[in-house]
Order: C-alpha cells, then sequence, then structure tokens
C-alpha cells in the first residue's frame, strides 16, 4: 500500500483560513484544500493558485487547491473550521452566536460525510461554545474535536514578555486558560524566561499590565489594523497545532476541551492544558489551581455557559 | 564589536509587501521593517504586530514593527519596494507610470537617506522601468538596484510543468527572460525535470499551452480573486531574492538587471539571468540565444522602452 | 484510528547508518530505530541514545532508538539497509560480493517477517548486486526495493561544479546514470547551472576533469581519510530518498532499479532516471541516449553483471 | 560593502568537532572551518570534503573546508574549541588537565592571531578549567570567551523527562548549573513540561532517579559505546550556541560563564545562567537558590577550583 501525502482541509478561505493553509504547505504538512462557498469560489480557487505557485520557490511540495465543492475534502486528515461571519457593528452577540452555530452545522454536516475519520480544529468565534457546537454536530469522539484559543493568547504572552525583558521568543514559555480577553486566566506562576520565573525578572506591577495587554491583544490588532482583525498570529497557532496532531507530537498546549469532570465541569468546552497529539486531545492536565485563579476560571466557564445559552437548540 | 541581525525594510505594507515580511521573518533573515506612508500607519503597526505575535509560535526571533517613519529604516541591509499603485479602470498606462515613477523616487529617496549601503530590491509595476527609475534616483552602483521579475515567472511555469508531469516541485527547472506577460521570453530548451528536458516529456503543443499559462499567469490570478492581484507567489519570490543577497549564495536567478551592451541594450533594465549574491547582482549570463529568442527579448526590451517614455523628465 | 508517526529503520550502525538515522531524525519524519548484531548492541544503543538527547536542543519530535532484535523494526514504513563489510586488503572482490550477499539475505529475512509491506533502501556495496539479492530474497515487488547509487554521485559533480563556478549548489542540476566509478555515465548534456548548460560555462577540458573526479569521489574521501571511507554525502543522499517516499514527493532521481526491458535490459538493477515517491519507484524514466552514453551504460551493465556472477546461487 | 557570509571555525576535527561542522553548516550559519593538527590533515580534510558534498542534496549554501593552517580561519566571527585529548586509563585527572591546558594556549594563540575578534565556545574538558585557560591566554573580554556545558546537561535531562511523560521534546524545559557529574546542579523548580511545573507531574523518587541519571549522562553512553565517548548532543549543544550568537538570538540558556562577585564568585569559570546573544554572554542571570542548591553550587565551585589547581602557572 503505498504511502500518501496526509490531507488538510481549511474550511473558510477568509485572511485566517487562506494564511493556514499556506502555513501549513509551508511545513510540508501534506496536501491542502481550501474551502468556501460557492459565492466564494474564484477568491478561493485564486488564493490557492497563488499559494500553489510559491511552491517552487519556497521548496515545498504541497498541492494547495481551492474549492466550494466539499468531495474535494474526502478523506481528510485534520480539517480546520474558520468559517463564520466577523461582529459587526449594531449586531448583537447573540446575533453572531446563531449564525455562527447554523453555518457550523452545516460545515460540520459537509466534513463529517466526508472525512468520518479527521481531527476537527475550530476557530471560529466565539471558539467555545462554536466548537461545542461542531462536537454535539459531528458525533465524534470529543478528543477529537478541539478549539484553538490558548495558543494564540499564550503566544500573545509570550511576545510581550520577550519583548519586555529583550529576550528570544524562543524561551518564554506562558500558560493562559480560560476564553478570549476578560475571561483569560494567565497562569503567571507557570510562566518562565529560560526555566527562570518571570516573578524574579519584571516586577508585578509591569507583569500585571502585560496580563492586561495580553487579555486585549485581538482588540489591539483590530484598533490599529481599522478595519478586520488579526490572522497571522491566529493562524500560526492553528498551523501548530495541526502539525501537533499530524506528527503526532504530544505537545503540550492549552486548548478547547470537552471536559467530564475535569476542573469541576461537566458537558462544556473550555480552554485547559491539554496534551494534544496523534489522537487529538489525548489528555487534559489537571493544575492545582489557586483560589483566585480557580474563581477566574470559574468566570471564565460561567461567560461560555452563558453564549452557550444563545445557541439554538436542535 | 557586537554580531548585529540583519535588518530588512519592506516599503509598502500591502498584501505583498507584508507578505514578504512574513516570509523573510519566517527565515529569520534578520529583524523586518514594515513602512507605509503616514495614512496606513494603524495597519502597518497592526499587520507587524500580528506577525511578530506568530513568532513564538513559529519559533524564530525577528522582530517585526511597523511605521511610516523612514528613521526606523536606518542601516537596512536590504530594502524591498512594494510600494505603487495599481492600475484602475479607466487609468491609461501612462498614467499608472507617471504616478509610481513619482512614488519610486519619493520613496528612493528617504530609502537612501537612511541606509546608503543597502541593497534595494524592486517590485513595483511596471517593475523594468520602476527599477530604473530607483536606480537613477538612488544614485547607487547598477548592482544594488535590482528588479524582480523572473523568479516568479519562472515558478509558474514551474509549477504548471510539476502539475502537468506530476513531480516534485523541487526537480523542475524552468528560465524565463524579459518581462512578465506578452513579453516574457522562456527558455524551454533550458527547461527540465530533474536535468531531463521538457521536450522529452511533454508534447510541443501541450508546452506551448503551460507558456501561454505561464504568460497569463498574474492575468488568471487577477480574475479568479475578482479583486486585486496575486501576492503569494510574489512575496516568496521576492523573499528568495533577499535571502541570496543576505546569505551571499550566488543563486543563479533570473533578475531585472542594468544592461551595459549585455544582449546588445544599453542604460535598461531588463529581466535577464544573473548571479545574484551577497553584492547584489554580481554578474550578467548571457546566454546564446535562438533567431526566434532574440526576437522575442527584442521585442520585449522594445516594450520596456515604449514604457520609459511615459516616464517624467527630472 | 489516530494519526501515528512514520517509521524507519536502519539496519547497520556505521557511520553511514548513523549519520542516515540522525539526518532522518533531524526532517522529523519519523520515529528511528538503529539496527546492528548482537556484538554491536552497545553501540548502537550508544549512538542512538546520543542522537536522542539531541532532539531537545534540536526542537524535533522523533524517538531514535538502538537494538539487536528485528522485532524492533515491526510496521516500519521504510527501512534502509547499510549493513556490510568493506572491502579490506588482500580480500578479493568475489569474497566481497559472497559475503555481503549473505548479510543480505540474512538482514532481509528479518526486515521482510517484521515490516511486510515496507519499502526498503540499499546501500550496501556493490550496490546494484545487493539490491537484486534484498530484492530476490524479499519477495517484494519490484518497485518497493531502490537502490542508492546516483544521488550521491549527482551530488559530487554538483558540489565540484558549484565550486568551478562559484554558485550556489542549489542552482546546479547534474545527472549520473549506471554504477559507481569507473561505471558511472555522467549526463553532460543535462546537466545545467539555473537552467544554463554547463557546457555554455565551462570548458570542455575542465568539464572532463571534474567528471574524472565525480567518478573517482569515493576513493578521494578514502585516501584523504586514510581509514573509512564517505558517510555525511552518502547518509544525506539515503536520507532525501526516504523522504522522496515518506513525503510522496515523486522526485525526479537516479537511483539503482529492477529493469524489465527498459533500457535494453532485464532481470537488472542499474541506475537509471526514476521517479521515487509514495510507492517507491513509481517510474523509469527511459532518456534517449547518444551512442557514446549508450555504449557506457552498456559497459556499466556488463560490470554489474560481472559482478552478480559472483552471487551465490541460492 | 557586500555582504559576507558569516564564518565559523571548529577546532579539533574529532567526532565533536566533525559534527558540530556539519550542523552548523546544516543550518547555513556560515561557511566553516574544520581545522586540526597536520598529523590529522588528510582526514579533517576527507571530513570537510565529505560534508561538502551533501550541500547539494541537502540544499544549504556553507562552504565547509578543511586544514591544518590557522590562516584559514582568518576572520571568523565564531571559534568553537574541541580541541584535546580525552584521559586515557591510568592518566592522573591533573595529568588530563596540564595536556589540555597547553593544547588550549596553543590553540588560542592561534585562533586570537588570525581572528581578533571572534567570540570564542570552549567544549574542551573539562570546559570549566579549559575556558578559564582560552580567556586568560586570548585576552579577551570575559564575554567573549563562553564555555558549554549545561546546554547538553539540561539537554539530557529534557530528554529523559520527555520519555517519562511521553511528551515533545519541544515543551519540556530543564536548568542545570554547575558543573558535569556530581557537580551538576539540577534546578527541578525551575523545570516544566509546557509550563507546568515536573513535581505535580512526577514522583519525588522518580525524579532523584532522572536527576541521578542526568548527573550520569556523559557516563551512560561511555559505558555503552565501549570506546569513546557521546558527541552528537555535545556537537547540537555547540551548535545552539553558535546559532545564539550569529543570529543575535539572545537566548536564555546555561553556560560557563566568568564570574565577577555574580554568585559569589570571583575569577572564576563556572556553569550559570546566561543570556547568550551577539555579544557572547551578555548577562549573567542571578538566581535566588535555596540553601540546598547554594551548597551544590558551593561545592561544583570548589570541584572547579580543585582542577584549577592542576593549571600549569604561566
Amino acid at each position: 500500500m503505498a504511502i500518501k501525502r496526509r490531507k488538510i482541509s481549511v474550511i473558510g478561505s477568509g485572511f485566517t483560513g487562506a494564511t493556514t493553509a499556506m502555513m501549513v504547505a509551508q511545513k510540508e504538512l501534506g496536501d491542502v484544500v481550501l474551502v468556501d462557498i460557492p459565492d466564494m469560489e474564484g477568491p478561493t480557487k485564486g488564493k490557492a493558485l497563488d499559494m500553489l505557485e510559491s511552491t517552487p520557490v519556497q521548496g515545498v511540495d504541497s498541492v494547495i487547491s481551492g474549492t466550494s465543492n466539499y468531495e474535494d475534502t474526502k478523506d481528510s486528515d485534520v480539517v480546520v473550521i474558520t468559517a463564520g461571519i466577523a461582529r459587526k457593528p449594531g449586531m448583537s452577540r447573540d446575533d453572531l452566536v446563531a449564525t455562527n452555530a447554523k453555518i457550523m452545522k452545516s460545515v460540520t454536516k459537509e466534513v463529517v460525510k466526508h472525512s468520518p475519520d479527521c481531527y476537527i480544529i475550530v476557530l471560529t468565534n466565539p471558539a467555545d461554545a462554536m466548537t461545542y457546537t461542531v462536537y454535539k454536530e459531528s458525533g465524534f469522539e470529543k478528543n477529537r474535536v478541539i478549539g484553538q484559543s490558548g495558543v494564540l493568547d499564550s503566544a500573545r504572552f509570550r511576545t510581550f514578555i520577550a519583548q519586555e525583558l529583550n529576550l528570544s521568543v524562543e524561551d518564554i514559555t506562558g500558560f493562559v486558560l480560560g476564553g478570549h480577553g476578560d475571561d483569560m486566566v494567565p497562569l503567571i506562576r507557570y510562566s518562565a524566561a529560560g526555566g527562570v520565573p518571570l516573578s524574579t525578572l519584571i516586577s508585578p506591577e509591569r507583569l500585571d499590565e502585560i496580563v492586561e495587554r495580553t487579555r486585549k491583544g485581538g482588540g489591539e490588532i483590530v484598533s490599529l489594523l481599522g478595519n478586520g482583525s488579526a490572522y497571522y498570529a491566529p493562524a500560526a497557532s492553528l498551523t501548530q497545532m495541526v502539525e501537533a496532531i499530524l506528527k503526532d507530537k504530544k505537545r503540550v498546549i492549552p486548548t478547547i476541551a470537552y471536559l467530564e469532570g475535569e476542573y469541576g465541569h461537566h458537558d462544556l468546552y473550555l480552554g485547559v492544558p491539554t496534551i494534544l497529539g496523534g489522537d487529538g486531545i489525548e489528555k487534559i492536565i489537571e493544575l492545582e489551581l489557586t483560589d483566585e485563579e480557580k474563581a477566574q476560571l470559574e468566570k471564565s466557564a460561567q461567560s461560555v455557559r452563558n453564549v452557550m445559552d444563545a445557541l439554538p437548540t436542535a
């Protein structure tokens, strides 16, 4: 039986989806199918072709193709879902949730039909509720449906720390639980520069400022761009998750995972530390939290539950 | 004297400029400064910050920053110019040339002022005339001002051949002289798959079709996208040129080079095979051309001269 | 079904085998099992452990292990055979052939038993005859048993050309048919620098010298080392072949392939241009040869047949 | 002024030196000169040529050359010293120290003469005393003479932890102070898996065993190999240090640094956490140690002083 390239499908050909496709191809992780709705077929094909035309120069053998036909995603190993709308001015959060949940259901149906054995990574906002929606719709085991959140938040935190200390980003470890924004629970105790605890290197006040900047990291980019939101760091985060699965790397990274009792929650997708490998979320790591951290995580979980109340039933 | 990171400035924070900045950083070639006009300062800073926040996940130490202040480009080793406007409906080609030439002059003045020892790579269309403009304005030696054209065309040609033969893109070599589009002079004789001449692998008719598709490669992307033009493959091409210079790789690649007698032309920037290394264009390779190829190159040169007639004098 | 890492076994833990194991791991192509005879178990485990201890610093997740037990090679995707003895002073060529053929048979039996679906790459000298022996013993389809020869010869040729012209090795293509040494058939016509034919860049006399140096490339290293033979470039060549298969790259590279009529030969393993991908040798490329090249290849084939006469029957 | 490739010289063409040369070239950090004594010129040139012949296949432009003439090291950016003898049976430690110190002096004299602005990394055993010797002989500023020790010990510790927990080596951080072997001071408090403290993941008893195995890590390889000692992980560690300097990465890594009051010591080279960047050791990080750790570090420092007593005066 011949050895076949891995196959990765990315649903949604917007900036994040397209950039993810490019980064996955750059790492030669497999062939990439970029998918969007029929109305967007032209641009989707155009972006894919443009990327493909970069491969001779980049020296990678990854065939990138664009499509609006889910049959082209057949037998994907990993599917990344970035589809969905962004919140528009005047739109209520509940409307956003309802709209994106509907998109998730329709996308998931197609994904599952053509790739019944795949692993799914969900980026679409609000990620906790959307990952939950995909999980329910897919009928997959919980380990095979994974949400992105903490890799990105940690990346931002690490960036700011590296800048503050003028150190290599490679040596900064940072850990973030819970959701984005105000719901983020940064575990400063578990963050370090080359193994050296941050508390010995940065004053508490400055550390607080950096945490606050991290919380508002997405908004900072939005207000700078003026129009649109971050996509480079989100795409890199998704790519790291795809790689962890396809190379069975067993990375210790925060993901949005389905809880069945861990951290005291049931039937909830929440940002927690996990081991991500060839079988998706292979383990949830339960950390001992301080009372303050517990309260923060509780608050984050409550936010997720509030959002989930806006999910359309059935 | 401490060893310092290389510094690359990218002028123009549009899709091609931004993607180039990202790709240069991914290769850890140095720190990257993304520059645009004051009106675009927010998005420029936003894109740069988003990229920077991807570096911990990508594992590279390249500081990417956005600015509208050329002082931040001080002492760049390489400067890539992607600034300029795209041709709009109803705009005459001469208007495009005049506008972009004006932009080139103003950009070059600033670049040269802050980085008198840099190497400049020009992408802005029409690239031959714009490279010429930058060269004249800069006062630099000819080897230090280089235009991009043939790397991209070759990349497209190689992509199509690899697809046709279902082979690794790494093994396809292809060579293109002259300008873009109808002015492209593909040297089929010098193109091969793993060293095997294409003529033994593909029928002449099919090869003609592939050449024709290559000629129209830019337009194919434009019509698929509907709005905008290619940027992934152009950015990868620019990145390869930046790398060739910074790592003194002495790559044999087609670039837009200043001719002083080579191929029978004087005082003209034209797409020809060159050796690109730590001193920019270190050599122009003069190939023996067939009569047909000569005629094609002559036509290409004439096109460039026609465009240059539209350059504003003084 | 969880995604599993690829598995590569390298038989023979001498310099070439060990270096191949390291290079395969550096590319994170999968987990690596280094195998040698029980007498060498200690050093084999020691080298593997030393390599494994380099992985945190190199940032790759590849588990490298050493063993003398073929059960540890179970379900390998690719197996590389470097086992065998080197010719010692006073040893006849026929004795070498007989001894290594015996080793090939015993190794193949074990490899096939534990990895009935694997692809096998053979380096052991004389490679043509040894690949033939492994093929016969394995009972595998011909595409799944591949010998190494031309990648290394081409690499040497490309190195010398790059040095001669002071150009990037990335831009030199070179093609070599037939066997090593005097039996090598360099296809100068199919060799180029960035697509530019070598004949336009180097004088015929100098080119002849470079071809001659390539022919004697193995011997040059042997006489410099004084004791032992080349292993870095051979290991890199093997690694490229492993990668071509595991990533289904469809590279156009010269390998020792089983001929059934191609180039006029039957039931013979000979160095020819092939497409190497996820199904091993997916195709043999038949080039039109000049009369001189034909005569050279014939001579090379005759050499192989002479060696094969020394193979023990049954 | 044309951009030039960086230049790295590696003194000592034994296994560690040669493997370091290969790894530095694989990362395309610059051109590499491998140096050994005139008696070893053949093998040194042979290894270098073999490596060079692997570069076309590996796709890197690094010229690797072998020599016994220090003039060829002229204007190196970084020089790595691996020269020296290993302790032989029956040899007293003091004899080893005296012999290697003599070699260090002679090597340093040549290095400094031809590359007065370089950074020097010392591996030769016993590394603390040898780095001190090179420092004194060179007349260089302290930041420009750096010993290797902790990167390797940390790499081993991380490997064992990754194995124990079946996790990616990329996510294990580990920190080691002091010297090798019994003098190693592992900072368990500062070691983590993906930010999660090891103490929450591994029992104290098991952690003790892993620490003990790390202490004896060099010996474990020696006894497996039977003849010779580790070189893959040491070479990877040296390569990481070379890269940190050449790319000005400002990595937080343990190195053997010259202390002037830090950790209570003066005029002593000792393994401590440092920031390694374009100016060598840019900073020594002073950690708060527990009483036990202080005692261990004191013991380690005393060992170094004992060794230094064996250094030949003048």
